[in-house]
């Protein structure tokens, strides 16, 4: 089940080349699964208060086509694969008025204690992902 | 005696009107006073290891003239006036090749802990800006 | 008549203070005045479209308290002057939990062409700001 | 021959982990050729004038160790092959202080017209680029 979040792009985000410096998708795939984990009912925050960062390993981008100044997006983000130390999410960016694909791509994160110590994700986080401590997929988990 | 900084434009700081955004000379603004006060003898990034912030509580920028990407820039800082738990910091920032204006401003920062509690600074810091802990310019300090 | 806008603090906006740093908010500003716009029946990417820029001249924002991320925060914005040549906006940040006021600012933009030549807004524009040709408010306009 | 540029972490690059957030490499690994290119005697924005634009088809990046606030890095830049439509860059982060490698990633481009409309680049740029027309490396060429 993919998290699908709207948003807006603005105005710094693009470049003299008029449109949006590719950079700022690895923002969005951000906003994507922050929205994600907050509609599965926990907000990325709360792990971080109870000591579980998600540091990027490796971040990829392919970008299809421009986004441009105040357009309406659609983010599609959902969990590939996960495993007790390491997470991967993958993204898809829709301009909203005709669907038109602009970017998709991939994050892979590491589960860190604060100082960026490797640790293990709990069951709980486990499941929030959608898949259980082997690294299968939970019926009526993601993606 | 006012610090001067070269840097370069880079592409993710224009925006589609095809010039610098304005929210980047605030960065910028950064920029300088850290090199002032690397130049001083103290980095900032060693203030905070003792335990010093300085977050921002106002910032102004005056925009005279747009910046272009690759336009090399150069900044000019000042410490204009400080006490023990206030500095304020004057910027001008000129295009380096023909001295052009393009920006001028200033920031106030506290003196806080690393939680935001106020807090004073010592007399090695006020000494660094350039100015003694009653307010008053110290003979060969700043600006 | 203040437009109000929600939205929260994404990640890379914080810095290693633990806090959003100061120059996002003039990028929020901005996001207030294109809902601003919007909301009056206007996005400014049409003003744009027919040859009207709002490059910004002045940007001031005074900072009472720390934005943290993932809070949802609301910007209230509204036009305090425009004449034909000028417009002057001013922001309230608050966060959305608890209302407390995060920062408050202004922004001075000129009118101008494509190419930066100041030019003058035309009745319509001057309409949606909420003021006439004179500089005088617009009964029912802003603020 | 790989270019080699050193530069700073800004301050806004941190993020609240306390480390670069890793959205901000992209503009590093676009720094690092844009200064490549410089060392071989064209500016990309003289590129862009003479209406060559190289868009970002592709992005990736792998994080191997944290950059910090205020440390200095150095970016290691090589064209690593291009075709007449087509180039990739290939980019290598360290730590200055130590020679710590921080990160590695790639980026594919194409070669467009202003309005991006795809075009075939000049002998004169595959030869800066380090190639020949057909993609093979030209003597004492990159990388």
């Amino acid at each position: 089940m993919a998290n699908r979040t709207r948003f807006r792009v603005r105005y710094p985000e693009t470049d003299h080349m008029g449109v949006v410096h590719h950079s700022h998708y690895f923002t969005w795939f951000e906003l994507g699964r922050t929205e994600l984990m907050r509609e599965r009912g926990h907000a990325y925050v709360d792990l971080e208060r109870n000591g579980l960062f998600m540091p990027v390993v490796e971040a990829r981008c392919r970008y299809h086509a421009p986004a441009r100044y105040d357009e309406e997006l659609e983010i599609e983000t959902c969990v590939v694969a996960a495993t007790r130390v390491r997470v991967e999410f993958a993204y898809r960016i829709h301009r909203a008025a005709d669907g038109k694909l602009l970017a998709s791509g991939t994050t892979i994160h590491a589960a860190t204690d604060p100082q960026g110590v490797p640790k293990r994700m709990g069951p709980e986080v486990m499941k929030i992902l959608g898949f259980d401590e082997s690294g299968g997929k939970v019926a009526g988990g993601a993606p």
